[in-house]
């Protein structure tokens, strides 16, 4: 990387005031997954951009995954994991796992990352004070422990917020009997946002964004307005595993949140980029 | 059990106001562990004790170990427990373990289960706003990641407090590199309820108390000044296990606790008899 | 009475639990009057259990009259007490007895015991912040300074509450002109409860609740739904003195009280067993 | 009394702003007491004055005694006043009285007629949230419940005057078995302002003030340092009953009062002039 | 003048009360300006009445013009002041006059007067927190700068009120482009109570009030209902200057406004008479 | 200029971080002045830095002085400046012009320039609150109103700041008497941030900053231990104009504010830099 000159970073700074302004005291949920949470350097990227954003007076609640971490795990104590339809085949003691390494693995390693670039966080999940009220999906099969968002409690994330804690959201709920529940992370980091009225939902993928021609990554299509969506499907545009993603888009703006965005998590500081600056990177819905 | 009289039962609640009176808006760190953490139903009477404290103006913080648990997880990834006078040698990935099982496993379900019984809690752990700075510890031999308290910053447990919510504490720290570091949870209580400035620390053990005999439950030892502990020591009264447990006590209540107490965990709703009567059952070091 | 075991206090304590939560920070006015008010034991367990509730976190308001100590008062100084359909006629010189009474001798003497009972507590009377707006009685009969309330103004009482204040209240209240007027205690603790919002307004009595049979104590009624009441009354099962009691009953309720219940204030606790058990005694409006 | 012309009321509304400003949220304990009590016209005054000056930002406690009315109220129940050396012989059924006539209809009538000259104020007596611990008063004679100020807590007071509200307060106390004390009010009320950190104590008296010829009125003397007070009992100046207020005055400069001084009562107003003019009337002592 | 009694003195402020008690944390604005401004004696009077004013309570907003210190300054850099149709031309140098006598030399100068009765002030103008934003006044004529107000935030105003301070308002606004703008203060003044919801507007001119014979000043008219004016205009008793002030009073009085009233600047304390006496003087509009 | 990619943005950002998080809720104070006020393109990069630094959570103040609009304005009403050792002969008409020009034209042209970039702001000046207490300077030769600081009250400054508003803050004060005066504003910039216990007090200057060699930039001294002022005046290499400036630094250091930076206002955003970057420019005093 070239030297930059004091004048070349003092432009920059500059340039990100008016976003600066325009996110100040708003809240952004930023859902954080794949390659990004996989390789080191990507997550130490992430990690400085949300202290960074975190700083300078946004409100930021981070909501993760860790699909990966819980297969590994499950391999170590013996046990296959099955997915059904892309959704991983929950029985009980899948759902202790997968509580234990998204709570008490991942998240609290996060709050600890996080800690080391100079921010205070605290890692909760859907347990903590009711926060994610689940029950069982349903379904055409059976998926066991995996779980449908009944209500959320937005109080535990804001005591966090208003006291200067950035919160970490490990996805497990609960019903009132006590069940554990595997709740995919999109969908609660919409609900979340919903919730807090957030001005922004930013899901972290592995891919550039929307793309005309998926082989070609200059087709990506920056700006989709929800109603669109449904003719995108059609079109074949959206597919696959865009589809549900896309659905977690199309949901938090239905339910309120200003914008939602998928943005390349292969790209260093797409955070960042995204936030404060005019170059909007990936696909925005609104 | 009896069927209590209605005035029996006025009765019980009256003679219970004087101890609610003491300890209103005081602090209580209780730190659960042992057979009442095993058996299913001690483990109910304990939840619904200390949500029936917190809910009568006690600020009680939960702090809890996990030995078992961390013993059966590391046995089912095919790892063996290895112990080093009493202390559990604990390698990287021991630690991994650790704070998996604690932090996400047994901490997030017991924020789970008091939330079943009406309680509003926050599962946190030492990593959590930078709570419990840890080094290696040092001694005779290396036990890896044990870890010795540097540095407590209670912050996150009084924002729980302030907030309503009763902080359920996992004892594991990091240091300044990010490591992971599995910290004895009587330690951690004893040291928590002092930068508290508690007004008392229970530690629930599974035994009747300190007593002069040990074969005989009826020699047991109610009151212990701390300035005595030596020579209890010394006639061999506090041996073996119970040393570092009356250690700590003596620990908070050099550090400014009011009082720490070793009660019974094995009798049901031992916190509340030790609370809100003149029974204080155990021994108590002032 | 039989001692109690350990066990036993701890599931009493336990069971108040749900009680505890449901009425914690709700607001439960209590009319004091009668027997309870006269056997000095029954009044030293009012007290206890007032101060209990309130430690426990319940906004508790005591309203109290005190019609022997006029009496008796008037007495002293040669006046006979006189009385028309049950309601003491008032001259000018009664109503300053009735103030003198109610809001020196008796309102400030359970003040002094709440406080030695542990309790914080402010005795105030309807002059206190204008806090009753009163004007004659309207009737076929002229009652002389017998009041009728226009306008409560609580924010004495909750001046008092948010202060960690029990409020003592004495019923009498004044006029635009200054003049005191003597105010049913029974109404106005009802519509005190209603302006509040209350949970609950409890009356205390000399009966035992609303009985089928006026002989047979076991023919309680145990819950009465306010649009009861009219056929009630006409079945003559309400009665005499108990109409306009449970008239207060009604009109709180309409006023959106939760409930209004009658308890037997010669049993002794029996607010606490009313308050934190399931065996509400006496008879429950709402 | 000649028309006084707009431009004389601008001139003294004018002329008031200083004082105003020097006393705005200060506090100041106005003892009521004398002929200004027994005056209706005087009693008016010093009511609008009362308001006037908590409407201007000053923090004004009004302590009140109450000698005649109780008299009065003693002789109404066939019992005969005794004073032993000026203070009343007080047995328990006088205390009775005392507690009644004070806190149940002076203090209330005072708080009834403060409200209707637009002022809001809360009616206390010592027996409100523990306010006055008393004891009985050592000295060679006894004299029954007459007590001596063991503690003074001023939160009630404070509760008021930060919701707003004048406090009132009758000086009746109890000791800690909940015996009535009859506390004098000078007393009293030097020692409330020496606990609320008063810049002003003053007390109503029924003379001019300290006169150097006490058949003389132009012989005032109007400022005494508390240092000159002994010498001036010894030249006999000051003498009978005006021993016992100045040496409040003394004590209450003592303690921490910036000023204490004794005003003639029967002047109307005479608060007024004295706070809000440079024409201090009385005596003066700091 | 004659020397006023104590007595009287005490009159005065007594009768003063009610008025205080009406205005007490009411909102004031006081258009400040004409002779009073220019009259070192008439200056000193109005500064003392606000201090005093706000003092007692009320909370009073400053609002004033210059002209003639404008006249002079212009006239000082050799530039002649060119009115059309009573309003001042004002090109961008005079813009730049107008802002600095106003906001720097008048403003700032009122600002230490008010400081030296007593007072704690700010000094605001319309540029400050962006508190009004102007446009160039549409009319037949090309004015220049002269500006007509698109909105008012009322933020800094209420910061000052609410921190204690006076505001003391300069009404030069600005537009999107940062161009400076002379905004009538009369009209400022209006609209600013209308946003601060104010009690009261008052306008100080230099004439008695409304006259029904401009020649007679026993003619005034004490009262009008703002559905009256335009008949009052139409009958020639409104007219002249008076049209835009006596606009200005109905506009504010529309908005929400209480009462907007004219007085005259000339009688010395013209404001506390208006506002502490019954004696209102000048025409209130209503 | 280059363009600048998006990674080099993320990484500017970036780095920007721990300088954020350093001065994060800490107070900066800017002297604002020389060629950075009167060149348009510099003084707009200065009101961006201003609020840029601002937005991310740092308190700044901006002080600022004038004297060419001062020089100019004087000359425009036919006045010559006189200067005395660098100082302006300051009559009483000159202090006149000088508040009008600094308090009125300046200050307010600032506020109006940050709230177009977005900032929003107050101006103030010594006068307002009474922030700034003068007395003549005394000396060998009688400058007229030239100010010697007496007292800061920063409550208006502490207001602006806790309100969200960048204070400005011109630099006339008065004396008790009400007179203006002419307050050099660096003398005044130091004084105020270490009254406010500033991080940080920048002077922006003309100069490149301290050089060993007048004629050569590349002799910059970076860091200076105020102890060795006394020395490097001694050599020569603190001499002129720069003398006062570095005493303003020094005078800052001594005070409690922890260091102070003379930058050079020539470069652009050259505040930016020296905050938010390693590459601290100009001369640092500590």
């Amino acid at each position: 990387m070239n030297p930059i000159s004091n004048m070349d970073r003092a432009q920059v700074l500059n340039q990100a005031l008016p976003y600066i302004q325009k996110y100040s005291q708003k809240t952004i949920v930023v859902k954080y997954g794949g390659n990004a949470m996989i390789n080191e350097e990507l997550k130490q990227a992430v990690m400085s951009d949300i202290v960074l954003l975190s700083l300078v007076g946004i409100r930021v609640v981070l909501v993760h995954g860790g699909g990966p971490e819980i297969t590994e795990m499950l391999k170590k104590i013996g046990k296959e994991s099955k997915f059904i339809g892309g959704l991983r085949y929950t029985d009980e003691e899948t759902a202790q796992v997968v509580q234990m390494v998204l709570a008490g693995k991942i998240n609290k390693s996060l709050v600890s990352l996080l800690h080391r670039h100079g921010g205070k966080s605290l890692g909760l999940c859907g347990m903590d004070g009711g926060m994610i009220e689940a029950k069982k999906l349903q379904g055409e099969v059976d998926l066991g422990f995996v779980g449908d968002i009944v209500k959320i409690d937005t109080a535990p994330i804001e005591v966090a917020l208003n006291n200067g804690y950035i919160p970490v959201v490990a996805t497990v709920g609960t019903d009132q009997e006590g069940n554990t529940y595997n709740i995919n992370a999109d969908t609660a980091a919409a609900r979340i946002a919903a919730e807090l009225k957030a001005e922004n939902v930013i899901l972290m993928t592995d891919i550039r964004g929307l793309l005309r021609d998926k082989e070609d990554e200059s087709t990506l299509i920056p700006f989709v307005q929800v109603s669109e969506v449904p003719s995108l499907i059609r079109q074949g545009i959206i597919s696959g595993g865009m589809i549900p993603k896309i659905e977690c888009c199309v949901e938090a703006v239905r339910r309120g949140v200003k914008k939602a965005v998928i943005i390349d998590g292969r790209t260093p500081h797409s955070i960042l980029i995204e936030i404060l600056s005019d170059q909007g990177i990936g696909t925005m819905f609104y």
